[in-house]
């Protein structure tokens, strides 16, 4: 180990040989978390290549259990965001994408930090279980044709307990340590197609589109590397991606946007871009693939297909129609003329999540404002729903982040860039270019 | 304690409020190894600026006692080698330093690795100690003018702690954090003028000249802000320093040197070099300090000085004088005519090491040729004192060590560099030249 340390320490790359024997010793104890602590400072600061980064994904694959999915099944697709605000996404593009005839398998995780979990949303549908075992997922993606579940603590347990190691050694910023640890719990997950949406800016923990594109390329190549085909999105975070920051009431919003009632334009071009890279991952063509969304959008089937999963995962019946938001919301009105030219948006999913916390998963935030929006005194920028809790001092936590300037911005993309491959090909990537 | 990581992680420099607090909640346990560890990869990687090095250096004078000499000793000096082979220097210097008149007071440490440690050296004698207590320490001082000991627990003890986790963890190779253990550790030891001797080549710690006058450098600076003066000398060690290499057979070379029956003319350059700066430690101009040393010697006061110095630390009567090499020795000789062009410095010093703890104290090596000197097939490269274990093997193995080439080397400087310092001026540095 202390040969490992050093070599490391000094810029060699660690063989694959040496790191599948490093986990589980590390797993098993002979190799203690004092040495780890070291060795994975020496990775975050000289970094992981390539192969380096590929063999301890698949050490880390290796620690634990690997869902596989009846042939008869396949194509199966997953999802993965790095987390936003507002993200509503996967409540959205997963029953969507079932609606079209491909099942999802979705792994999902709990709110961190700043950012939502889509755990924590569903269960905010009374009844909704989430910790479901392999053979219920495995039956509720035949049946319904996708799932959303907990991931088993008997996936992956090298990244858990890795994870918490990083966490008090200030050694998480690592591009090869995290891309690890997101695609070894993918694949882990049995899906045969994977799609990433990299969040980038003041809302994400990637802040800029250089880190982000980065994190990106190397996701798609390390799943590329187990022979699933992978797609990764980087979109941008730099306000709430939906209007809704909560749990219940990002519930809501998905039900909106799939009955048709509302559908917010920028969850509605990540939703579909998303959508047609899980159809692009299971074979389809881009055209067909945008034509079928939009039946399955226009047809309500997808909001059939996510009554169905809620129900399937144990939903009461009328649950989902019945959720509202918690009291009649108080609104926050912009104190001056101007251009909305930024969202502070780490403090308004922090804000929500206290909210949530105080009052119960009906409480939350809904965003009237966007970048760009121009506004006058009184003009709504939120509405805040916590009874009991909008005091004159959260009002001015929601005011105070929404920064409003003389100017307007000029339009950012929202798609910043596509990293893609067919699980068997070279990866190729668009960039925006507005 | 994760802030501190993570600025660290991310090139910022650790302020010297934070240092001072760090070290005891260290040894205190309330920050852990673990975390410790990846702070020293962060230390190790980015390196620490002056301001650190010198807060770290005082949070460790501070963690232990400090020893403080009555004010009618002063001046008191003290000598640093950072580790060689056949490195006789401390045993010669420090009485011939006493016997000018000037305090010797020097904290040695064990053998590391390939190199010797003086205190085992000094154990030979018969009757020897060198766990001295700080009040028999300065009673030596006072009445012999020199005494060598063992470094008491209590001084640095954040040191001893940190080094073991730094072997443990691959974190020893950091300039600042080497140069903040050795400087702590002369500083607790009371002197008011110390003299690096940093040594470089093949049979040092630091290879290479660049990274040794750095280290050289950066001991003056630590030591001159604690109001100390300070001389580092950077000097080879790409052979072995004196001929013996071993515990008596070093005691026996220091005591031939300082009787005039032997001088080696390296030992005797560095020794002279090494006494100059100690006694410009203390005040002395430079000729004066030439002219007395060799007075010094020439009188036999430098060796009367030594016979009392191990009289007063417990050397039973003749000793000294009765110590010899165990056997007759074998000769070792060269194989093939040709120039001396490079000596395996590590593997003599592991070779006599093996030799001492198989055989016993008076076992080891003497080097009969040197880098530069010309051999015929049947001359002797060393002698091997170790009835007993002489086999073929071991014998390949020195002679071995000698690597014999067609064409003489330019002769190399045995002084590379020499940085000085007042304790209250600028640090002045002459390089050789050749």
């Amino acid at each position: 180990m202390r040969r490992l340390i050093a070599a490391k320490r000094d810029g060699a790359a660690i063989g694959a040989q040496e790191w599948a024997e490093l986990i589980p010793a590390y797993l098993a104890g002979s190799v203690g978390d004092v040495q780890m602590a070291a060795l994975l400072m020496a990775c975050v600061l000289r970094g992981l290549d390539a192969g380096e980064t590929q063999a301890l994904t698949e050490a880390f694959v290796r620690s634990g259990e690997v869902l596989e999915f009846p042939a008869d099944l396949a194509p199966v697709v997953d999802k993965h965001s790095s987390g936003g605000v507002g993200d509503t996404a996967s409540l959205i593009v997963v029953p969507l994408v079932a609606a079209c005839g491909v099942r999802v398998a979705k792994l999902s995780g709990r709110a961190l930090g700043h950012t939502g979990g889509t755990l924590d949303k569903l269960e905010a549908v009374s009844g909704v279980r989430t910790d479901l075992d392999p053979q219920t997922f495995a039956r509720v993606v035949r049946e319904v044709g996708c799932a959303i579940a907990a991931q088993s603590e008997r996936l992956v347990p090298a990244d858990k307990r890795l994870y918490a190691l990083r966490d008090r050694t200030g050694t998480v910023p690592s591009l090869g340590l995290i891309a690890a640890s997101i695609v070894s719990k993918k694949i882990a997950g049995g899906a045969g197609a994977i799609v990433y949406d990299v969040k980038c800016g003041n809302g994400a923990f990637m802040r800029d589109v250089v880190s982000a594109s980065q994190l990106a390329h190397v996701l798609v190549a390390l799943t590329q590397g187990f022979g699933r085909a992978a797609t990764a999105l980087v979109t941008d975070m730099n306000e709430p991606l939906g209007r809704s920051i909560g749990t219940a009431l990002e519930i809501i919003e998905a039900r909106e946007f799939l009955a048709g009632t509302h559908r917010d334009p920028r969850l509605r071009t990540v939703c579909l871009a998303l959508g047609r890279a899980l159809l692009q991952g299971a074979g389809w063509e881009p055209r067909a693939a945008d034509e079928v969304l939009d039946a399955a959008l226009t047809s309500g089937a997808a909001l059939q297909r996510f009554e169905a999963m809620l129900a399937a995962q144990g939903a009461r019946s009328g649950a989902l129609a019945q959720l509202a938001p918690l009291g009649e919301g108080g609104s926050i009105a912009a104190s001056r003329a101007g251009y909305v030219t930024a969202i502070e948006t780490v403090a308004l999913g922090e804000h929500a999540r206290d909210l949530v916390a105080a009052a119960g998963s009906r409480a939350g935030i809904v965003v009237r404002a966007r970048i760009g929006d121009a506004v006058k005194p009184g003009d709504a920028l939120a509405t805040v729903y916590a009874p009991g809790c909008d005091d004159g001092e959260y009002d001015e936590l929601v005011r105070g982040a929404f920064i409003i300037g003389d100017e307007p911005l000029p339009a950012r993309p929202l798609v910043y860039a596509e990293v893609t491959s067919s699980g068997t090909g070279d990866a190729r990537s668009t960039v925006a270019t507005r």
